[in-house]
């Protein structure tokens, strides 16, 4: 069973006050690089793992897609959602992604946001939207970098003659990394890049586009806040197919 | 035109004093995983780009390649390898990587160790390498990790409490980082993970495995000042197929 921190109030409570709760896709500084990675949505059957207040199911529904279903372990998230959607294409469900059971070739398109790093065990969950896929059919996904969940202490090093670095230690070391992040004891799954990526391959995946994502000149200029993303990789992006 | 910084005096002085310089294969501990990821060598023909002293064309030598060929842009490393090769199914070549022709569908395998990360210019070599791979041949190759690369200062910080950790910094900046690793002026070109991983599927390839390689426990025991490259990636190792 995977952790369930987004039901505890404390995280709900500081999660729903994020630029990307509040605003949704554009308040999600990587949206613009994720969706280039997106197929044409047009008539396509989608699934949301970790759909969350359900921004993307409802933006989805806006292109036209034939279903999305969202799913999601939060029932807090999953009732907003509910309450925020009125497109008949849409629908959702409470899901525990690491016990997850899809109908084979079922979809065109799996998509993920910032869910994946929680789960202890990808190899099943990968497996089983592979088959979920129909052949040809796209998974897309953005995880915490390994870079960023890495270290036993992460946070920016700050010198005293003022330079600013990320840390990087314990990468080798996969497994659980507990994190304070809006509320005591989050725990998030830490494996290198290989591990990830190899996990796709392995699944029968066909990798397509990786990407350390980092804002644009122009975004770090509207929100200056973001230049720090460009000295460190915060997110993996990936794309593939079955 | 690539640095030639191999014809460097004071760091081909350097350069051969180093572990696998000394000890070949067996002294370079990342050699175990990178051999893990090679198809049988037998009666392949094969080419290494950035071939060094010659130690994998001897190496695929003994395991029956049909031919070798080595590739360097330094002239010393090629009068070394020529001085210490016997067999017939080993031949060397001065070339620059950067202005490789390569005649189609002739290899079955390309190979290149700690060599890419000099080069400015990958997608023009992924493209002639891929053309030069018969259909479901191999590239294998080892390179310095982008998190190795990355920093403006790559140096491990030690902090007064006696936290070690790896500085990353200017991850997005990518082109040339200047080090002074045994001589001066030594250039390298970062690029992120994505950029890398990216080049080989625009050039054709199909990505089979990924590995930012750490060493096993045993190597640990054995040198333990190995013990640091489980805190950071240091290579990553990469193999692709046509």
């Amino acid at each position: 069973m995977t952790q369930n921190i987004y039901d505890d109030p404390d995280f709900f409570h500081g999660y729903s006050q994020l630029g990307r709760s509040v605003h949704g896709l554009a308040g999600a500084a990587e949206w613009p690089a994720l969706q280039a990675m997106l197929p044409p949505m047009h008539g396509v059957r989608a699934l949301d793992l970790g759909c969350g207040y359900g921004w993307f199911c409802r933006w989805a529904a806006e292109q036209g897609v034939r279903s999305v279903l969202g799913l999601d372990v939060s029932h807090k998230m999953l009732e907003r959602a509910k309450a925020s959607t009125g497109q008949a294409s849409v629908s959702y469900q409470h899901a525990d992604l690491e016990q997850l059971n899809l109908p084979e070739c079922s979809v065109e398109l799996v998509y993920s946001s910032l869910t994946l790093h929680y789960l202890a065990d990808l190899d099943r969950l990968f497996a089983t939207v592979h088959k979920a896929l129909v052949p040809g059919g796209h998974l897309v996904f953005s995880i915490e970098h390994p870079i960023y969940m890495a270290s036993r202490q992460p946070g920016w090093i700050v010198t005293e003659q003022g330079r600013k670095t990320w840390p990087v230690d314990s990468y080798q070391l996969e497994g659980p990394r507990v994190t304070n992040w809006l509320a005591d004891g989050v725990i998030k799954q830490h494996r290198t890049v290989g591990t990830l990526l190899n996990a796709l391959i392995k699944a029968g995946f066909v990798l397509e586009h990786i990407e350390d994502w980092g804002p644009t000149d122009e975004q770090v200029a509207a929100v200056p806040a973001l230049a720090e993303e460009k000295e460190r990789p915060m997110l993996l992006l990936v794309s593939a197919h079955r």
